[in-house]
């Protein structure tokens, strides 16, 4: 057992590389286990949203590394509108963090890093949604200074 | 008074002229009306953020018309990203009517247009949060067929 903190966590940009590990964190969830495939190869359409991801300007991946392995991921995107007078936003999503690796603030890191990031690309405040379901999340998030103020609706498009 | 749907509503992308009057509609809210500055002439910042969100893929500014005015507006993004198999999503942003054209189906009209481009976009779900207080808009966007799944959490970014 590691002492909690003792390993140092770094945070970084995502590389093409990081995408099957990426992918095992989506999949090593509750939610997630039912909507992913961590096969090897991975299937295509993994690679074409990580080449669409840093294609679109205004959307990076962050993965946080442990001892050289990448424990944790979430994205930014950051989003220019009129409300506010004109404010930019940041958007999270995706925040997971290795199951293996639970309690040592790798998703606190994660989340600073991302915020740190926002104010410098000139965001004003930075919002994500949570599933209700996931109540350890809610308290994740507001131990850290996030607000619930709003509700976070999703309807699926029909092809 | 006109009779509900007497007068037909279109729904377009906005043009860099509509701006003062999307920030007319910003303003005409409870919540917006201490936020925004609708003076003539318009603060910088908002011609400012509509060339950003011009010039930043993904993102879209839609404006419902009826005779000629501007009655309403809503933004769409464009998320692509690695979960759910590398799935594209859609977010709704500042969705406003004015407050004269309530009771039109105008808000239908215009997150009806944004799901149909999102789908032409390849969005598999579309996605948006309303503030806790605004429970009309709650019932509005049930009927519609999204569904409440999420908390929506928002932190202030300290410059």
């Amino acid at each position: 057992m590691t002492e909690p903190g003792a390993t140092p966590v770094h945070v970084r940009a995502a590389r093409r590389d990081d995408v099957p590990a990426i992918v095992r964190l989506l999949a090593d969830d509750t939610l997630g286990a039912s909507r992913e495939q961590p096969a090897d190869p991975l299937p295509q359409s993994y690679w074409d949203a990580f080449d669409a991801i840093s294609a679109q300007r205004g959307n990076e991946l962050l993965v946080a590394e442990a001892n050289g392995d990448v424990v944790g991921c979430l994205q930014l995107t950051v989003i220019p509108g009129l409300s506010r007078m004109g404010a930019k936003r940041a958007q999270i999503e995706g925040v997971r963090v290795s199951s293996k690796h639970r309690g040592r603030r790798i998703g606190e890191a994660l989340v600073e890093a991302a915020t740190d990031r926002a104010r410098t690309l000139g965001c004003v405040l930075v919002q994500l949604t949570t599933d209700r379901r996931r109540v350890d999340a809610h308290r994740f998030y507001e131990r850290l200074g996030f607000e619930s103020t709003h509700i976070g609706m999703k309807r699926a498009i029909e092809p």
